[in-house]
């Protein structure tokens, strides 16, 4: 099936981004909740909140374990998460002794979303090291022809004469800035969530939970909140909004793009571009659109993560499921407008104005 | 992959629809594109336009026709779509003698929207089964359900007592209006596209470009427009508007059927529930709150549709390309929220208030 | 106060309209909301709800009858609602004696959704004009221009040559599919609302409301719904899908002339257009580009409306507020709009191409 | 006129705030837009960029100047933006002899949206202020009432048993967080913009243009950006999707003080409540609903906002235009919020489980 382009085999080398998406495929998914599963036995057992042995089957019972896909989406339209499934499989897999104490004192949502944060660490090194890609490649071709004459243009009209340095820095400088929001991330958005049925640990004592905590964030390299967040959304959708500024600004530079290549204009020449099945001679400006469509497209799912915040009580289904359903798409469109920009500013040149 | 939940091999099972997600499965997009080239060249051998030969060279080598599907990823990657490729590789099937008259006249644009409404066709048929299934469902609970006296809710306040009734018609009433707007929809949206480079089928002259089309429209069971709608995207934006309001009066029935199932209110019985990974006494109303969730995501995506409208010029790839991130999406959305608010219609009960 | 730019004095002048903002001022909708307990008073007194005097007495007092609008505003900061503290003053003012009769068995939702109805009614008339006056400039446009030959452009790129006149027809025949879609409104959506606490006229016997109703909606000029649609918000958001689908089509005209006006391109004129306080030579599209802003801003808008839908049980405050903040801004908008698109088409002229 | 509740005499004392409202008056835009001019000639008179009588004339004529505000609606109709009438009336007051020094080298974007960012000052300290008083009164009904033994709800069913504290830190920690970024937030928010007609100052010498700069942000208390960013929106748009992080965070505390008010939970009491112009014994939770509203409100412009950064060219007039549809209603929402959701968290007590 293929209902989204990012998801689609053919579309998906047009929006997609095969190195993103991967971290969405039910395998990733699925290894980070099993690890954070392995992650808590362990921690549970040096804590002596399981017994060590139980500690150790459980850990050997997941070397190898195969979740059955099939009953997990059972599993899911019946409990609206797969978990609750998952952790059957590998208690039956765990055997009758030991099979109890796995995910003991644990919540579904503290598999999901700590898995989710195990993913995001993945995707931040890989939108830290696309965004200064393309932050350089924009730079390199400002010192290219950052010099050439060009005409500005305010309110669709032919202004007056900059450099092209003008419009190339416009196109930098917001990279930069979201460069730096990326890198100020990790600290609010890696966060290990493990608070149990309400957030409270409640089958832990409290000394031990907050040891397991800690020990588990050790294990999976990641964040040990102050109190568990199962039910504030804030950080995810700030970290969205994020990743809508940065399409929203390559967006910017799509469009521009795409309007210095008019026919008319022709300040911007293309290297190459998408040919037409009725006109062959035409040279498309595809990836300057695609910039634009990106950019309307998360600018449009933006919305829905910020709905999402509204997240009732202790934990929401339906904000919840919500995410799931945007957040995704938001970073591997992400991805995919770097890589574009980055293959754009590399290859067009301006052409100086005619005298 | 599985970007999006709804091509995702677990999640797909709580918000996804098999049936309406194989008409966006790459094999039925292509088939659909594959259509319009045969009644194109049918019609265009019938009228003159092409030689016969070639017409039934064309049809031929359409026959067991496989497209490279890696190819045309390449094509989409490069063009913005994967018609040129597709085209390309028809042509080599078909050969250098008859190759050149595939595809004569008709420009990607086309190919792509005569494609989306031989699907959509299907996708009318579909949603128009399962919204009367479900108005009957919801019609159905009235009369097993109705006279139960309920207490009516206004601002989250418990109001005066009324029966059941009064709730199920106010979730019934919003799908009959929407199943009569589905009714009226084939003759705007499910049109024949060939226009041609600029909608202008320049290529043929006029009498044969309307007798082409006239042909084409009757083999594909498609409306032929009074003139070319590349660039008015007013009547499928509008579409998606519909499913929209489809899911958001099934969100509220969603949203109602949770409030009244709450542990506090018990005015609604569930039949059955998520279970907790935590909790394994809890029945959650999961199907209430997907109903929320999905309403959410199509009130989201409808709105870049709107944006959508904003298609400059001749054919927009910006546009046209956010399009196709949106819609099918959409319309998963709108078969799958149909699905589940039958089926909690089907099982759900109300309880008489405690005297 | 301007937070609005609706509602300010220098920028209504760009983006505003003063006949449909007058419909929302809180002197039209004070009346309204009168008109509704008058109405009220006189068919609950003719069906023996309410003593004949009272009605007389009620209809007595409404003449003249000033609201205190600073004690409304506080009323509507406690109560969510004005209509609590319209009702007393109300009441007051018709004396201790027939007082209690006033809005007798209504509800606030009441009052203002018939009162908005009132106003939709103008609104309706207004935008069928302005859109036939919109059609009709568009059409012109066409025949004084549509045999002028100007260059076809799709994805950006300069394509083949067609006549104007293919390029207004994109711009006319949305208009005129909207148009219709304006014509078959007000059956669903010029309602009255009648229904009491919970939509089921509890104070009244079951043949006296419907009496009591058929009569209100005689002197009001609206419809009788089957039932009370307090919490069935489908058909007022369909409404303002429709409003956003004539200001998307209208932004794709703006953004077509504002790309056909640029100085590299000069294939349509502009008359007469903005000026800039740093260049005065400049001729800016500064209609063409207002004509996107609105389309956006209703694009962004209608996603607020579709979310309004999940409207919990029989009345949501949160959802309902939602509404007033979104739809009278939506519907100036639409208004303004085909206003300034109007001007536009009348003004601009096509340049054929040079040779 | 009250297109938006935000500017309407009744409806603002609901949704509104007065004093963010005063900002976006027309008053104090202009007296914004003034004291740009003023910093101007001041500044240029300074550096010799225009002569110092010329300076001395403008800054007098500046003292008791009254723009004709019926002459600014027209010119803003006229040029999508008052300054050129505005500048033209203020060259007037001046006289022909220093009037041409008026607004030397500027543009109208750099009086705009220099006149945004001195209001954007007081927003910020505005907000900042409230921010902390909101998460001050949370912190205090922590104190109160956090011992308060309370059920908590996972996907709207009863879960289990915790203290009111949990509920209460998760209203709280969102606000702790968005204080420290509105904290962080003047130095990217606060810029002086002057760049003239494209932003290279290109009436000035390079050297006088920055020395002119530094000396406006001195006098103005702006910060001075490495490069003018007229085109540039990343940073109004992060604030932006701040203001709505906010209001989402309310909404969440909204959403759940409505349910735990519910009649049939009764967990947490309302100090007083709206009334029901149907049902006087009701008690409305109207604060929690409204946070509601102003939440999704503002996640629905918010999506808006995001469309904007797509800002084509050196300036955008429809996307510079669709900021001023939105933001200023954001602002208010925001400021709103956070007044109500202060009066809230003073008022509501928690109600212990009954044994």
């Amino acid at each position: 099936m293929a209902v989204s382009p990012f998801d689609h085999p053919i579309l998906s080398g047009l929006v997609g981004d095969a190195e993103l998406a991967a971290l969405f495929s039910v395998e990733a998914e699925l290894a980070t909740m099993l690890r954070f599963e392995r992650a808590l036995a362990e921690a549970e057992a040096a804590e002596g909140v399981i017994p060590a042995e139980a500690g150790r089957a459980i850990v050997s019972a997941l070397d190898g374990f195969q979740p059955d896909v099939p009953k997990l989406r059972l599993g899911a339209t019946r409990d609206g998460v797969a978990v609750p499934e998952l952790v059957a499989q590998l208690r039956e897999a765990v055997g009758p002794l030991h099979g109890p104490h796995v995910h003991f004192g644990a919540t579904s949502q503290d598999v999901v979303d700590t898995g989710l944060s195990l993913r995001l660490k993945t995707v931040l090194a890989i939108l830290e090291d696309r965004i200064g890609q393309c932050a350089a490649a924009v730079g390199k071709l400002g010192e290219r022809h950052g010099a050439v004459e060009v005409m500005a243009h305010t309110r669709m009209q032919a202004a007056i004469p900059v450099t092209a340095a003008r419009k190339i820095e416009s196109w930098r400088a917001p990279l930069v800035r979201s460069m730096k929001a990326l890198h100020a991330t990790p600290d609010t958005l890696l966060l290990l969530h493990f608070g149990g049925a309400a957030g409270t640990l409640d089958k832990l004592q409290p000394k031990a939970g907050d040891a397991v905590r800690r020990r588990m964030a050790g294990k999976l390299g990641l964040k040990v909140p102050s109190h568990v967040m199962h039910s504030e959304r804030d950080v995810i959708v700030g970290f969205a909004s994020l990743l809508s500024l940065i399409t929203g600004s390559l967006g910017k530079m799509g469009q521009d793009v795409a309007l210095a290549a008019q026919s008319e204009v022709g300040e911007i020449r293309l290297a190459g571009g998408g040919g037409s099945s009725a006109m062959p001679h035409k040279v498309n400006p595809v990836d300057a659109e695609t910039l634009v469509a990106l950019a309307r497209f998360n600018a449009t799912l933006v919305s829905g993560m910020h709905h999402s915040l509204v997240h009732e009580n202790e934990r929401s289904g339906a904000a919840w499921t919500l995410e799931w359903l945007l957040l995704p798409q938001m970073i591997v469109a992400t991805g995919a407008a770097l890589a574009i920009a980055t293959r754009l500013a590399e290859t067009i040149s301006f052409v100086p104005l005619a005298v």
